[in-house]
């Protein structure tokens, strides 16, 4: 069965498609300075929208996520975004935890995995 | 193929169901004030079990496991509870770090994918 | 259908196959002592190679990556190894975050996910 990359960088692809499933990388916001954890939050959603629309998929159909923070005390802020932008009952099995990331600025990074439609 | 939700919250599910792919969200202990690495590694695995069992699938059809303490000096004190719990040649591909979890109080949470009996 | 573990300890697999698919555990460097990131990175790869051949696989069919570095200050040395190991075209979706590992002078853990060939 083939292997669909979208965004395949050099050194990493931005979702990788296999059968019916969807594999994200970890999101980062792009636009990071002087941003809060809520703007962040949001950029990184809307990244992952587009994203998972490219391979077939959208956040009805999200299956897992593993979500990254800076600074876990942020951890009320981005489920303010979070909480509106998913689905009532279509919410995926989900992990949060504290971890530095690849640039100090970055204060969330977000990776999921769905099923296509 | 259609996806089955357990115990599905308006910001996560406790676990989700693929095809014949179950997917958990990390698990932590409910009961966490003065309790040790042991006793919530304990917990967490008991609420493991009944989420696969919900899911239609158990321990011995695990094919992932992550696991993140707060402390990694706890490394041989969780694996002392997690080394009779796994089914020998029946143990999972794991990775285990460090990190702050969502509360203070958290000194461990697991996720685990498997797959239906 | 079965599950084919690879290396299957008392604690944990290095490899389980299911179907096509192929989840490795996270994979640290065994000659650690005076090692930089660079050096533990090239370890780290060259036994995912050896586990995604046992598995029916190889790194042409990744999906999926996550890197755990000690010190995320190495992230550029960490990628300097990286870069050169992925085929171009074919990279996963990756994160990459910082946490402490199972021993002190773990510098880098990677833990992948791939399809067999």
């Amino acid at each position: 069965m083939s292997i669909q990359r979208i965004d395949a960088g050099p050194r990493m692809s931005q979702a990788v498609v296999h059968g019916d499933m969807v594999y994200l990388a970890g999101v980062v916001a792009d636009k990071r300075g002087g941003t809060s954890v809520a703007d962040q939050t949001t950029q990184v959603l809307a990244r992952i929208d587009d994203l998972l629309s490219q391979a077939g998929s959208d956040k009805s159909r999200l299956l897992k996520a593993t979500i990254w923070l800076r600074d876990i005390a942020a951890f009320d802020e981005m489920n303010s975004v979070w909480d509106k932008w998913v689905i009532p009952g279509q919410t995926p099995a989900r992990a949060c935890v504290e971890s530095r990331m690849a640039a100090p600025d970055i204060l969330v990074e977000i990776q999921v995995t769905a099923v296509k439609n």
